[in-house]
């Protein structure tokens, strides 16, 4: 038997990315299964769990995926939830790429062979994995449909954030039926899972769910989305913040660092900017320098956040 | 009504190329009908027809999709067998890339949102469209699914070539007995209404099928193939072909042109090179230093030529 082939969303894993690498597993394993190939699917995750995730796996039943920090030369590798070498494991470069299911821009990759690349501009990518199983007729099993509708939930804001589209609404709707469950009440649950802000390092704040990117200048940027109920909690720790990501720009070079804490009852998110501050100023039309800056209606990264400072000339 | 959706395969199109365009501009519509969109999808080309397109076409009573030469701002595009900017429309940077349905590895396209991507390690992207039809349960007609099965046969050199996989062979098998036809012989019927060698521009045999692709030290080549069922009747003009390929290393700056013939019959190809001929020679572990040289078994462009190609350091 050869080695596993290893299946993992980005790194600073949210609840979408490893619900959907646990999900995508199950199913590449069942066809593998079907098909008599001599061949293992292993979820992965390239860094902690959210504890939302860690909840759901553990009421379910379904094993926690192993943490890996890199791979190399000779490993077969899906990616789930990214596309960007930036955003995915260490040495990525050496490993092949033999499939990518995903719901973000396209950012650059290139590979020497043709690969399967599923992507949709839909919520979450837990749903396109939700709909494979639908196509090739694998059934789902109940605990796995309940972690994979939870990260729909997060991922799309329980459905509030713009990125939500009619299929996420149909695929939720559906699997929150199967499951046996109202999806709103659902998400909240989840949502209420997440460690009070107060007590948590300032670390896994501002990390907790970051993403770096690359600006056509060629600077990196590094781009961190908390999502919380209690805003005030996150708002009473802003000096903390602030000088987290001063560190991380000194540290590692980016150009800035947007930090931004989404409210999801009162749907809007506060930004914390270091670095560059003008770059964001410009982009939003706002004046982050030194304050913090109420942004309502901004609820998703990709979308309202990523997608502006990227196409910022 | 807004501006229709411009869906089209890369430059110099061969047979799957456009009719891929075909085939999901058809499908995209019926979509759009059934969901009560206010949009149109229109079918276009990079470039002149391939006689077999031209006669299928003809012969099932479809219009031909009209001819384009760049996209700009504001346009919404499909692209479908290409994801590079290189092998697209001039303009592609402007315009707004929707979605790509592709058989190709990945080359380094960068969006700003994202879209839906269908790509899969298959034969031809037809086979993909077709699969497309059977997934949205949309009636593939009986023309369209003709012109499709054409392309199918072409783009794996009537499945000989080793691209060919056990899905190509299933929706190949499925079409051609939908169609009412057996799939070698509607095959061979195909690539003999290809015009005859000897008489054809020699333009028109060296960029019959002429891709660019850009080296990892940023030079670019130009890799054109050429199948026939006469390879005697192209190499009586092999003189012609290699002062038309050093032409333009000259103009383009290509670090190397690649043409090869492929015998679909005796299934190898023979390759002419002009300008830097070692680059080739280093890959492929050949002379052909001012002689053409038969590689037997070599039948994939993308496989057995630009992959070794792409990653020769």
């Amino acid at each position: 038997m050869a080695a596993p082939i290893l299946v993992f969303g980005h790194k600073n894993p949210d609840n979408d990315a490893i619900s959907a690498a646990v999900g995508y597993a199950y199913l590449k394993n069942e066809l593998a299964r079907r098909n008599g190939e001599d061949v293992v699917y292993e979820a992965c995750r390239l860094g902690g769990f959210p504890p939302e995730t860690k909840k759901i796996l553990a009421d379910r039943g379904i094993e926690e995926p192993r943490r890996i920090d890199g791979v190399g030369e000779g490993d077969k590798v899906i990616l789930v939830d990214h596309n960007e070498a930036l955003q995915s494991a260490d040495g990525i470069e050496a490993a092949e790429i033999v499939e990518i299911v995903d719901h973000h821009r396209l950012g650059g990759l290139v590979t020497a062979q043709p690969l399967r690349f599923n992507a949709m501009p839909v919520g979450s990518t837990s749903a396109i994995v939700v709909r494979e199983f639908g196509i090739c007729n694998v059934e789902l099993p109940k605990g796995l449909a309940a972690l994979l509708l939870g990260a729909m939930l997060t991922d799309t804001v329980i459905m509030k954030s713009p990125t939500t589209t009619d299929f996420d609404r149909k695929v939720i709707a559906a699997t929150a039926e199967y499951v046996g469950v109202d999806p709103v009440e659902y998400g909240m649950e989840i949502f209420k899972c997440r460690s009070n802000p107060a007590e948590l390092p300032v670390e896994k704040i501002v990390n907790a769910d970051a993403k770096e990117f690359e600006l056509a200048n060629g600077n990196k940027v590094y781009i961190g989305q908390f999502e919380t109920v209690d805003l005030q909690a996150v708002l009473g720790r802003e000096a903390e913040i602030r000088e987290a990501i001063k560190a991380l720009v000194a540290e590692k070079g980016y150009q800035f660092v947007l930090f931004f804490a989404t409210d999801i009852l009162a749907e809007g998110s506060q930004f914390i900017v270091e670095g560059d501050v003008d770059f964001v100023n410009d982009t939003f039309g706002i004046d982050a320098t030194g304050k913090s800056v109420w942004m309502p209606g901004v609820l998703s990264r990709k979308k309202q956040v990523a997608a502006p400072i990227l196409a910022h000339a």
